[in-house]
């Protein structure tokens, strides 16, 4: 059986299981203050550059996590924040952010993207007519990039949300679980450097892109919380060993090795989408990134089911399913081949 | 200047204060363990009859306090609640639900009023083809009735939810913060009775219908949360005199006065509206409560606004605005007259 | 039967319930918009003064209800709350700081009150010796003036408080919920100037001392947090009928009214403890408030409780009992008489 | 240098590290679906046997994630949880329980441990004298076995809150971060049999033996909370790679490795405590696990420091400290020998 059901289905890259191993007797520090860390947070600050302003890099678990911990810390109480319907926290956090005591604001996608039209008016909408008193006030701007259907923003969107964020005293928050597949996507004029440049805040996701665990938490200019440390302590979230860390996101982040599994997974998504639309199947949607939506008949899929795992994305008609394949930073291109043959 | 602003501008009902008056210097015990709460119950009780199975009244302060405390005292901590967007617990009480840890789910109003169909469409979805284990739950309908928009469930709406509650193990919460307006609405078919049959549980409005605060809170067939008088304290909604909200509701439910108070609305509202239709001006919505919505030109509406209060609603088109005019127990005809004379 | 179970068993001063009639059908303006809250904030700023800084007064319903807000707005969300571990917080609120998200941090109380020399030493040792980032921060110290054993605090002991928060970037907050009966004390030094001098936030207690519900609360020198009714909204705290509030404060605080029934607590309360004390019982505690604390034999209480409510405290030994007679602003003198003859 | 200062300053047992390399780049299921996980919990669930009930394992990250989540979703909301004033939840996991809604309700430490008969008393009181209803309901106790200071609970202990839960109609909670090191302890007469007879649900500790980063949480007889993977998703404490905790747990399970390892850290602590008062250092406490605590001068300490790394405990005089030592399952034996030797 081979899977393109997701882009957590092995484990780490080598370079980090290898580096694991070395370290693994080694005494550290605990909670994130060994050298590890420090040599990660320093090698991600490099990449990031100093055009933008002061950077500060946290690691945290997983994405729910870091997507609650980010969003309820930089709020505050009355505020909530703005996503697209399909976004994954609207969606599929369980309520995470609601649970942390904050409304999620949500307008409709577009392809899976939050449009900076759509936030203007409602915003403008917000401060114009309405009793907002009453109301929960809009603090912050949840993007996903790439967005939950593979689609990526535009640096003029994100200027566009940048301005937004200025003009009515918000913050704008990047979901960046897959961003090594958005940044290596072919003809994305968005940089980790633009990012940086526009967003208060964003992560740089490991789990999905190389790492067993982890995610990379940068703030931008200071917008990191006081007394972070103890604010995710009191959400469970600072690992005793925060070495394992600080080591992933060290190899990640040396020789541009993120960039360069990425890559990967983007040049195996090329191949993969040529394979469907060889074969004459609809793309549900036109994603330059690791995530692939395809229409197929059922029975087709009945009959791939055998031999491969994917995603089951909706039901389109009465016969026929929309479906998600995914190639990451550890997909061969011989299961791509064996796919191919299959369709 | 005359307002038609909204319906909680005056203090109460003359039977009330009277009574407060009568009883000021008697001492009572604390939290609502005096006879008046106990006798307000009781009426409550009577009035609900036990034909729907057993009944449970509990009184609280004010509307948004009652929602959330209902609702996040019912609600399991992985269950939302089921509302349509322009609900009051999804617009107007500054994110109490999500404050309380739970989402409030949105699905598209109908005249204000949330569709049984597209409830059980949603509910479909949700455990057919949805990966649910990350998901918020649904755990609750929540429907206002009166509708924010002034329009009223019918029972066969009011059936459909319990089926579909029933179905997928959920309960029915009715907002009542205007249910007298509802009940004495003409051509309405439900009573309180229905409403003790359908829903698991609700409140009667005090606050908009005769009282200086307060709301009973009415729990049906054992709903009402464990340890609920703790469960309040801890959000400080215990109060110290519940004899004021006992006296308050033993005289609303003494003789029939919160039906004949919420009628006198009912019959303001009437001959409102037809000054509005016979001056020509449409209804934004055809409101059979004690809510009414039109449009008028921008230019009559500064003008009226010299001598009288209402509520924008929203603009319409460039010159014309949809107002909200708002009858109450407390309305004087003789200020409706002025009124129609103005238009 | 006779009551000295609270100083909540009656109504409201007549003042204030004849105001209640006179305003009750004029129409105001909702959520503390209205005039009478503007009058009552007025009065209550004019005698806290402008010595101490700015004022801010808001109008809530309940005592556990304040304290729960004010704390919980006031606090980052790392912070938690030093109190005497018999703090009402800590005891009584069912946990509603907890609930709010904070910890409470208790210390030996000493009959019934915080000693700054505590509080100074758990904060060196805090700031010194202890791994403070997993840790609980001190943010804020809690007092209740008159303290729930009825004993007060010196302005020295409030300078004190002031220093150390000053010293280590904390909050005074005080509990006022029998206020006035701290400043009519017989003997007191402490003003409600120096309060409003000393303390960062603290709150006028109304439903002990004469109003039907509410408590002013009072932000000094800017304390008052960024969209206080947005939060209160949020929490179910936010009247729609405001105006009952404002009706109330701006009777308690024309005319020095306030003080003035304040003072006849404590005069009936100095006759109450002769009483008890004539007849040999020992104080349990000596209170210079309006909460009196006797030891007396089980047997006698018996005989006492077949005319009279009093509060059980707990049992001294195997025959008696500590027992709490309060007076209020609506003790009757005649019914003190009767008390001391049934002694 | 060399550190005692805790037990988590290494990565993982070698076997560990070997398998997570041997699976690296196997295929497996997302959120704790894949084999491995079930192969780990069909394991802990033999050692546990079925003689106590009904067993459910779920794996967590790290020890305050692990107590907030056990603790919160099985408290009811008016619930508190009772621990020594010294326990974790009360001392270093930055309020993390009170963050979660709950109080700890702090009972005085015997040894750093929860003294049943106090339990009792404060029960007995509780339920006897005091109004509790504006209480926090005590809904839980909380142990930690081993201690915060090193020290063991008896199976008479065990057995003794176990009676005091089912009398009151409360749940025991153990803490068991270092769970191996106290089974592995030299004299103790508690199995993990009995603890799973005795309390309704423990974790075992992986992140302090011999584990990179994981908790297992063990559920007896159908204490699980419902929804358990959408409550822990809610948390941020789902982990997208739960082969990871499935493949280590896996590992410590096989062939007794969790206890040879825990007996190897006893080893080292026996060695190193001799070492200790064989130079005349008086004990701080008497631990019989891997956590030692010493008086030693300050002097002493600080040439120690130069080579050693250790806790600072706290102040015993003017020139005396406390502090401890820590063995742990990678604890090298030529490492006490030095320290010996510094000694």
């Amino acid at each position: 059986m081979i899977s393109f059901m997701n882009d957590y289905s092995e484990g780490a890259h080598f370079n980090i299981i290898k580096r694991l191993v070395e370290t693994d007797m080694e005494q550290a520090g605990g909670y994130c203050s060994d050298q590890y860390c420090k040599e990660a947070k320093d090698r991600i600050k490099a990449a990031i550059g100093t055009e933008a302003g002061d950077v500060d890099v946290e690691f945290l678990v997983g994405g729910t996590q870091t997507n609650m911990i980010m969003i309820s810390t930089m709020l505050k109480p009355y505020q909530g924040v703005v996503s697209a319907k399909t976004g994954h926290i609207a969606t599929h956090e369980a309520g995470a952010i609601e649970h942390s005591g904050h409304k999620v604001l949500e307008l409709p996608p577009h392809d899976g993207k939050l449009d900076p039209m759509d936030v203007a008016k409602y915003l403008d909408t917000f401060y114009g007519d309405e009793a907002h008193d009453h109301m929960v006030f809009p603090g912050m701007i949840f993007i996903s990039h790439p967005s939950e259907l593979g689609t990526l923003y535009t640096k003029e969107e994100l200027k566009a949300f940048r301005m937004i964020c200025d003009k009515f005293g918000m913050k704008l928050y990047l979901d960046g679980a897959r961003l090594g597949y958005g940044l290596a996507s072919k003809g994305t004029d968005v940089t980790l450097k633009d990012i940086a440049q526009y967003c208060d805040a964003f992560y740089i996701g490991g789990t999905k892109v190389g790492a067993l665990i982890g995610e990379a938490a940068v703030f931008m200019r200071g917008c990191k919380p006081e007394h972070f440390d103890t604010q995710i302590k009191q959400k469970g979230a600072l690992l005793a060993k925060g070495r394992i860390l600080g080591i992933q996101f060290a190899e990640l982040f040396k020789d541009d090795l993120y960039m360069k599994i990425s890559k990967h997974a983007i040049d195996m998504a090329v191949i993969l989408k040529a394979a469907f639309v060889e074969k004459g199947y609809p793309m549900y949607i036109d994603s330059p990134t690791n995530q692939q939506f395809f229409i197929l008949p059922d029975a087709k899929l009945d009959e791939l089911a055998k031999d491969f795992k994917f995603a089951r994305w909706e039901k389109v008609d009465e016969t026929h399913s929309a479906v998600r394949f995914c190639t990451s930073w550890a997909t061969k291109k011989e299961n791509i081949e064996k796919l191919a043959a299959a369709l």
